[in-house]
């Protein structure tokens, strides 16, 4: 494989007068009056095309280079030389030009290169990699998830796996999808004429994860510092820009840490995740600061500049009902935030990030710690100015006694095993969950989830 | 969190003399005759655990440290000394002793300090992380991960996502499991008394994937070099020690590369990963070969030191018909080479790793390249000793008409997004798969599959 990657020649890694072979797909041709063709050729490892000059005299010049068009792909030699042209400081100037694919029918080409909306990308998710944005979500979302799993290494965290497939359907977290390998055209029934799920694969009911928290836990209080890192689903019937049925989601999990130990583990992840981002993807950054969000970088800056805020969840509370502004929904204590009081909070209020802490216990999660006043539990939300949640997590509740009145509240049983990790060398322990793709949009200024990941799946759609 | 990690104080980065902090869990305590104690605490940091010394004089030495048993979790404050025991170079001399939690009905506790068999762990999967073989395998684990990362991410492969959930189930590599939100004690039948997929979350039949490859090569033919490590799922009813029904596997994918850069790859990747693991998992690997596979540490050596043997299916067919050896199963052209097979080629005839290649078209995949003698397809397989076939992969088939015959004479049809591949801009490409688990048994020595994997999902078994 003895080639230039495109980001090596545009980013100066080549001298100019080397010798360069360049493969890639045509973005697409110009021919000059002077009887030469540019060629603008990807290779998607790097924002930018490359501009490759075919001279007339090519063999291949009139039977194929003039019939380059867009998506065709190519192999290109020559020299690298200082680009005449604007946009671009080097070029290729050619002495082979080898065709590797054409364009069947190039009219019909699905992402022929005028603009196209990303609602119709999603139709062709196969294709839309080859688009100057799905490229550099692609490449974003990869240093994105580098930065993550180098984030937790350098700090002595254990990568745990947790199952996808569980058994354990009382997480609370959402609808679950049924997993099963039983024919449904013929389901084995028990003598009550109930189906049999003894007969099934895992001879019990079984269903997608919507969360690698509690396996994380267990693993927690073993290692000390874990993470998780991987799909999580929803069979939440929920058809808007927000909602995937299957997503990553990064998971921490640290033993004898408390809820700011939470918080401010929080706060520095993100801080380097961003600031990794803003590192690494300058040219794909300025693409999305140009064409998708105007004021994302400075926005990702501010995220990363200033500490962020902390309050709690009742003082919220009394921010909002105090505020001049009529919201849609009730602000109230006990009730959840919704959207606009997390954005209300973090964009006008303090005007940057903020952790809100302490939330009601009704409204939080069975395995969230009670607090000293029987009212709150240890929640904490990281709100980001843009978009408001962006991570969720809490001090779980390390008491069994207290854990079984909170999971008798909510009418679980079961999960004897959780219980376990309680009654045997219990510790004070915490963590968050962060959704990687929500992450990703929030980087990149993509409105819709559905474009940051590569093929997604939401209800009716599970194309590709 | 003003603590250190057990793995900092044992490796010497913290001066003999300074105040330390240790936060972990009690693997045993052994009582002095002269009044004191010597607790052993470990905390998944590192593969020892760290002794630290109570003196009869703490205030709860009485009432607690002589009531602590294995899996108490305990703070332990004092200076860092240097031991006078054998067995470790440095120990800590307490000041005072904190337990965070005591172990219920220390009699009873699932793993209690005598060795239990792995079968016995396996139903205690949220323990056995606490044991020293299942945390030695959890740090393997991860530096694993993290260097499969590393590799790819510092030679510039996209990291792609590719989706769990899939409606085609027609990659023909297993048996997989039905995802669905249809309620099965009522499913909805459309006029002609078939079950309605129509009203099912996706709108149609979904499955889980058995391999991310084809959705890879999307990306593939836009990025140019891409992998995924992921979960892959196989419904097949097979308990051995061998098949897991969720695992993760990594697949990487290279445009404009022929069978022979996709086997350099394998074999550039495989010694990059078995090099991290020597260079990285000293202690914990010390372990295995002295516990699990005496000879493990120079095996791996062994793969890393020597450039893989490459040979033609066809060849190692010859050589295993003229073998002075009776094998079980038959050997003849145009079958595929069993367990026994491989392992008698790379451990008994080439004596080190193997890559064998061009395998009979009819056993192997429809998306495998044709070669010129149409008889075999650009197939190869990684042979290691001690285990066999650790990678497989191909050149994928480019060209559309052939991938066509190939598709109709498997009984394939649909996949239009994978034909469009080749339909706009098509490249020789190629790529393979790795099994994860399958990869750090090798790296362990462990013999059962289920063991490499957090919490194993095995036909009946999905607890945890």
């Amino acid at each position: 494989m003895q080639y230039s990657a495109i980001k090596d020649l545009i980013r100066g890694q080549v001298e100019i007068g080397t010798p360069v072979e360049i493969r890639g797909w045509v973005r697409s041709r110009r021919d000059s009056k002077g009887g030469f063709s540019f060629l603008s050729v990807h290779d998607g490892s790097a924002h930018a095309a490359i501009q490759a000059v075919l001279p007339g005299e090519l063999p291949n010049y009139q039977s194929e280079a003039l019939h380059l068009t867009a998506g065709c792909s190519v192999i290109v030699r020559g020299e690298l030389v200082a680009s005449q042209g604007k946009g671009q400081s080097v070029e290729v100037q050619a002495n082979a030009l080898e065709v590797c694919g054409w364009v069947d029918d190039p009219d019909s080409y699905p992402i022929a290169k005028k603009r196209h909306s990303f609602e119709y990308l999603r139709s062709v998710a196969h294709l839309r990699p080859r688009t100057n944005t799905f490229g550099a979500i692609t490449r974003v979302r990869t240093v994105l998830a580098n930065a993550v799993h180098r984030y937790f290494y350098e700090r002595d965290f254990q990568w745990v796996n947790t199952p996808l497939i569980t058994a354990s359907d009382c997480e609370g977290a959402g609808e679950m999808f049924r997993v099963s390998t039983l024919d449904l055209h013929n389901l084995p029934r028990n003598a009550a004429g109930q189906v049999d799920f003894n007969e099934d694969f895992f001879g019990r009911e079984a269903f997608l994860t919507v969360s690698g928290q509690l396996n994380a836990e267990a693993y927690c209080l073993a290692m000390s510092k874990v993470y998780t890192f991987g799909p999580t689903f929803r069979a939440e019937n929920s058809n808007t820009s927000r909602h995937l049925a299957e997503f990553w989601m990064v998971e921490p999990e640290v033993a004898f840490a408390d809820l700011n130990d939470d918080a401010a583990l929080a706060e520095d992840f993100l801080r380097y995740l961003l600031t990794a981002v803003l590192n690494e993807c300058g040219d794909d950054l300025a693409f999305f600061n140009e064409f998708i969000d105007k004021g994302l970088i400075k926005r990702l800056e501010g995220v990363v500049a200033r500490p962020f805020a902390r309050m709690d969840y009742s003082e919220a509370i009394r921010i909002l009902e105090s505020a001049d502004r009529k919201f849609e929904f009730p602000v109230a204590w006990g009730e959840d935030l919704k959207s606009e009081h997390e954005r209300f909070l973090c964009e006008e209020h303090v005007g940057g990030p903020l952790i809100v802490s302490n939330y009601p216990k009704d409204i939080k999660a069975f395995y969230m710690r009670l607090n000293d006043d029987e009212r709150t539990v240890a929640a904490m939300d990281v709100l980001a100015p843009g978009i408001g949640e962006i991570i969720g997590g809490s001090q779980r509740e390390e008491r069994l006694e207290i854990l079984d009145q909170r999971m008798a509240a909510q009418g679980l049983d079961g999960l004897e095993w959780y219980r376990d990790l309680r009654r045997y060398g219990t510790v004070p322990h915490a963590g968050f969950g962060l959704g990687f793709e929500r992450l990703l949009n929030y980087i990149t200024g993509m409105e819709n989830i559905r474009d940051a990941i590569p093929f997604p799946r939401v209800p009716r759609q599970a194309d590709f």
